[in-house]
């Protein structure tokens, strides 16, 4: 099977502006064979947590050597620096806001953060408020043509990180993580992995698990349908998180959940 | 030309969240030579009516070959069976909890319904929450780079179909039906085909014919403008079903018109 | 690099609808080989003038010779004209209804529209009320494969305009224009291009520019992360427009600005 270069798009432009699309015009004007994919274009306007969870989740399920585009950038025209970071045999694109520090967290090992600065490569009628389709798309769209990665510019180290919150363990048996976002479904994903859960049970195998959140107290189920008739209840998600859901309901408008609230696990003997 | 293979996607995933992005990432990792078609991911969250009627309306305005995939699935991680339907020369893959009731009632023909067990094909860090990801996404992908569809598992008779309501002839000159589904016109889409029209009709060529909903009696229109300053009416929309609509206007907010709502054409001498 | 065509679809079918993803279905089943780009399903329903900005501001970010499909009819069925319009070595394809009144107006010179008439490259099963999929998908599909323009009927110039407010000159140092759209972040687009401003200013180029919108007087910046903490604001935006905002914030909502809102721009001494 042939091999065809793909982008992937995160941005917080919605679907009712044409700035996505736009994107794509000038992604195709340079590489008309690329398939291009959007993850999510409703990302909060400027949330750039948001964005760094949604890419660092996300980004291994599309092909090797994907070039990923994020550009979620309230600073857009002042000095902050364009990136093109290598990590995990994937290229990412975007503004050095922090909108990469799941990247930087966990892809460490062979991580290059290049901070571009080859001209010749951007749109030329550019504008100071559109960065997303003036360089961002168009460094894109040279990296599918099989561009190298130091013809972009020099390697930093000096890139803009933004603190992601990790569980915490309280004692032993207590572990505390907090909520980083909402879906849909109205459900709340936490920042707790299910290897963090694993490593908690190995102090006490046979202990209960329960899980606490906005004053309720719920048990873990190993898909949506189990929790039937018994409201708020937890799993893994499909991304390896802990995450709290009502069955054929929003878990976050019943109980007022938002990002940042706490969520804690206590193993019971 | 060329033959270009395609799938499309019909979710109740929303735009908000990177699920169908994800799957997007899913099915170009096996085949990067493939067109894949949004039809809708805002199915209102399951509502696996919605989605049955959905595919089953809109599936033959695309070419023969191609796969479609419906995501609406809230008993995701039980045991309800991944199905891969064949139809009408066109493939189908989701769960087996009634989406396909449309193809089962109408393209009973040529049907072909098998249960899908081959797990080498699904993607191998599975999860029980998104089967979308995991098992239908690639079951799609492999059928797209010419799989044959006994490759998945064997054919079952077994499967589960949903009621989707027949109008009903109440008299000679009265027929009953009801609403389906509002499109973001605000139009109401009833379950009565022109097909249905024409037989009623047949009994009195010379009749009249009255369209009766929420209290309010309406006439047949040709197309939307003809409606200009007369309220509500009605039309044969485009996927050839009655359905009723005001003018520039929302006929679904401005009477509280809902799905089940019962409408009544009356053919009068 | 070969070439690949494009067609982009502007529309105010929404996301929630099969409707765009049954275009798409029509165009693939003619050319399986076109890159397709959603430049916004979002318009405004029935808002043509909306849609006529959109396509004419940006449909220069795509290659030449892509087709543009605008598809906000709301006449479809009643006897408005399908057009195919050759501007600038762009093709654009809609109702007659003024949806390509920015091209009319600023791409003159080498200006052409057709009347579409050629049925036969029409979708045989055609309906009267969407006429995006019957009539309009398969002609820009066709135009991608390479039919030449004669082919689709004859040129006309009795074609329907609609008017786009330009901005006035009330006095030397006064100009008067427009709010023409709302953005997703709450920015007011207005009709004033940055050419405008610099007329202005040539008749006074050490005046400061003062700029009022409902009541507020602004100033101009460069980018928007340059108007921290310092209210409304006006900058030039990525398509050459002046447009009011709040960083970090929605002008539009915060003052209840609405297209059609006069701005005044002052050149004071």
């Amino acid at each position: 099977m042939s091999h065809k270069p793909l982008i992937t798009m995160t941005t917080d432009f919605g679907y009712d502006d044409p700035f996505a699309g736009v994107m794509k015009g000038v992604i195709y004007t340079i590489n008309p064979n690329v398939n291009i994919v959007d993850l999510t274009h409703n990302i909060t306007p400027q949330n750039i947590q948001e964005a760094a969870y949604t890419i660092g989740m996300n980004y291994h399920y599309f092909p090797k050597d994907s070039a990923h585009l994020v550009v979620v950038d309230p600073e857009v025209g002042s000095g902050r620096r364009p990136l093109l970071v290598v990590a995990d045999e994937h290229y990412f694109i975007g503004p050095d806001n922090g909108v990469f520090s799941y990247l930087y967290k966990n892809a460490a090992r062979d991580l290059k953060v290049i901070h571009i600065t080859s001209e010749h490569l951007f749109l030329k009628k550019d504008s100071p408020t559109f960065q997303g389709r003036d360089i961002f798309s168009p460094c894109a769209a040279w990296l599918t043509t099989g561009l190298d990665v130091d013809k972009f510019g020099e390697a930093v180290s000096d890139y803009h990180a933004i603190e992601l919150p990790s569980p915490v363990r309280l004692t032993d048996v207590v572990m505390q993580g907090e909520v980083i976002f909402i879906d849909r479904f109205g459900n709340a994903i936490t920042n707790i992995k299910q290897t963090d859960i694993a490593d908690l049970q190995r102090m006490q195998p046979e202990g209960a698990l329960r899980i606490f959140l906005k004053g309720k107290d719920m048990q873990l189920r190993s898909y949506y349908s189990q929790a039937e008739d018994r409201g708020i209840s937890a799993l893994i998600n499909s991304s390896g998180y802990l995450a709290v859901f009502i069955y054929r309901g929003s878990a976050a408008s019943e109980y007022g959940i938002l990002p940042g609230d706490v969520v804690k696990l206590v193993l019971s003997s």
